[in-house]
């Protein structure tokens, strides 16, 4: 895990450990060069997820026993969210599995698997690209927790690249709920990501998600200039 | 692996299997649309080039006993390059290693071996981002093969994005050795490489080699809109 921060920019990672690789593993604190007559723009932090599963409570009491608790490993970006110290395998369809797939909490109403395209061609899986929560007609795959194996129907998805951020934010960029937005990575390997989909909460902080596949791609760990365009 | 084609358009991947799924994965035929008094736009094959290395003649012999000759499992796409039957095994400095890395012949001058940032993430190596055969300075690696190991001192890499092109190619897009050019693909995933590296030769067809994060960040393999923009 790197944390690159500009030097003259305000700082914004917060408490997010550097011990361990099978979670967010990169981030980038920049801020956009200010346009004359324009506020100061917010801070963006562009983080790349590893793939990683949400539980519903039913699910976790399966896979862990009933009413079992998860424990807090580390604080995420997003106020709330947390990697848990647990972790479950998943078997997909060849026969095929990735261990120590990293559980974050809080649960939710459905549980869900997020994969990079790599990991999801180590599995055997074909996965459509849905916005976390749109997983009606997914593929599905095995979890295995220490007490227990389970059968997701459905639920496997490799994320759509996507940016969260409040209300104050939304105003700053322009933008609304669903939107597609630019983000353009510079470097040896530069690239711009053509869809990055809006995502407005009062709760959220300005942040873009990114899968291994897509950070990797453009090099995000070594990326020394990055900018979020309408 | 998977060859689209646009139904309307020449056809143009020749003789590549669709059999080995750890090597050149996906292609996709496409060509743009034609501007009102410009000539018909060259055919554009863009693959997705898996790990693989390539050999001197020395370490082939140093991995497979002297005078070893590679036999070829199917063509590439570029004239006289092939795929080879042979493979080695790769240990990265943690003593992690990956199997099954594949041979590409000819043989060259020196030995270079070329990695997806997510291969050598999982082998503990910092690769630089560098056209073929730009390898000094470069980290190392053991290589193995069925007769012996060998240290190669340098020459692992991430391939630089690039494009093969003749000049017929080259005068078409009116881009010169060593420009940059975009490549934009659509989709789900739509993004746009801003920095593919123009590579001219006489026996060059056009051809775009992305690595297999560049083409899983993008989703090349359910792309059904690529083009190549100066």
């Amino acid at each position: 895990m790197s944390t690159r921060e500009l030097p003259s920019l305000p700082q914004a990672a917060g408490p997010l450990s550097r011990a361990d690789i099978e979670q967010i593993v990169r981030e980038i604190v920049v801020a956009r060069l200010v346009p004359p007559g324009r506020p100061r723009p917010p801070t963006l932090v562009v983080q790349a997820s590893s793939r990683h599963c949400h539980l519903s409570r039913e699910d976790l009491d399966a896979l862990f026993g009933p009413g079992y608790e998860l424990k807090v490993l580390r604080p995420l970006y997003q106020e709330g969210n947390f990697a848990a110290e647990e972790t479950v395998t998943i078997i997909g369809p060849r026969s095929r599995l990735i261990s120590n797939l990293r559980i974050l909490g809080p649960l939710r109403k459905q549980s869900q698997v997020e994969l990079a395209f790599t990991d999801a061609i180590s599995l055997g899986l074909e996965l459509p690209i849905r916005l976390s929560g749109n997983i009606a007609g997914t593929p599905g795959a095995f979890l295995m927790g220490p007490r227990g194996l389970l059968e997701l129907k459905e639920g496997v998805i490799r994320a759509a690249p996507h940016v969260h951020m409040g209300p104050a934010d939304a105003a700053y960029y322009r933008v609304k709920q669903g939107d597609m937005m630019k983000l353009r990575v510079g470097g040896d390997a530069g690239m711009t990501f053509d869809r990055i989909q809006v995502r407005i909460d009062p709760t959220s902080k300005l942040n873009v998600h990114l899968d291994t596949d897509e950070a990797n791609a453009c090099g995000l760990h070594m990326a020394k200039e990055i900018e979020l365009l309408k």
